[in-house]
């Protein structure tokens, strides 16, 4: 049942939200997909793959993801990205990797407005993890080595980067409730909880999906 | 385990938080607090039930609920209440009720900002039940008969005051993911499957309640 999902996680940085997603694809035996996306991109389009990497998650404010799509219809084929920028090119060849991914089946896609590419898709669940600063400033000293006042200020721009990113290519808001089918405290329940939690979701959701799709 | 805690529940009007509520109070065996805060409230103060009603979950745009909280400490034991407004005086009433209530034991407890009043308690999980508009539009048509545009409207207008009042006693976001322990679809799991999810949560908070508190 949770194995036949495809899970899409955003997360605040230091929440441990790509903890959660590598435990989870490791637990189900599904594939999971974080920097990978970028090498796979790379692979499809004949782009460096450096270029994806500087454009990773950080935020493009001349352009909304919708309105292009309306446009031009065309680049959804992977044609007809001449006219683009170029980090418009990049996120539309990223969104086509991840469909690609979605299409060959269950899997775990971290951050890359995943959830938003995916929206149509009824195997699809997104997933957002959160935790307070403090919590978050905490694990961050920890796996990435750098002392309190680093920490804490790369959580908080690289939240700044994420929401920006996500708010400039979807029509979505990063971080709200409403933008996501499930999102989790990992400070209340930690990363194993949370993996518990969205095993359980997964099922319920799966469950779900057979009967009719209304509030009941 | 999931029966020694106490549950608030933030929720977009339609999304069927209230019912979900419920339905975990007679699943765990615990009691159930909505409009009857009000009563309780009311007895409690001597005030009219009324002016509780008339106040109940609407905008405040003059105060900050902590502010006032540093300003007139002696408010939080129910005295001094006096120079404040009307308004401000009944969520200061309200929250006692809602703290004398916690005290008691496990309880579920629907909005009024209980997650934020009992913030600092170990016992208690804030959860946020959403949904997609249509769907709750949907929703409301069924259970309170009205018209689709009608339904719709109050699904705008209750967030609209509900997120307000949250806002401005409180010191949290009304809705944001970072708010809350659980957030959940009610339109992706349905009724049923959001207090199964919840009571999963509550399983799991109260054992990781017992080890170290840190993302891990």
């Amino acid at each position: 049942m949770a194995k036949s999902i495809i899970y899409t996680i955003g997360r605040e940085f230091g929440s441990g939200g790509r903890k959660v997603g590598s435990m989870l694809a490791e637990k189900l035996g599904i594939p999971f997909y974080d920097k990978e996306l970028l090498e796979l991109a790379a692979k499809e389009s004949g782009f460096n793959e450096e270029l994806f990497k500087k454009a990773d998650e950080k935020p493009n404010k001349f352009f909304f993801y919708s309105s292009v799509m309306a446009n031009y219809p065309v680049a959804n084929t992977m044609l007809g990205y001449n006219e683009l920028s170029l980090n418009d090119q990049l996120f539309l060849i990223q969104s086509q990797t991840i469909r690609n991914l979605a299409e060959k089946g269950p899997c775990v896609i971290i951050g890359r407005c995943a959830d938003y590419v995916l929206r149509d898709r009824d195997d699809a669940i997104s997933i957002f993890i959160t935790a307070d600063l403090e919590s978050r400033t905490e694990r961050a000293i920890k796996v990435y080595e750098v002392d309190e006042k680093k920490a804490r200020d790369v959580c908080i721009k690289s939240d700044k980067n994420r929401a920006s990113y996500y708010n400039s290519f979807t029509d979505g808001k990063w971080g709200f409730a409403s933008n996501y089918d499930l999102t989790l405290d990992s400070a209340s329940i930690g990363l194993k909880g949370c993996v518990k939690q969205i095993i359980s979701f997964g099922d319920i959701y799966a469950e779900y999906l057979k009967e009719e799709k209304s509030i009941h």
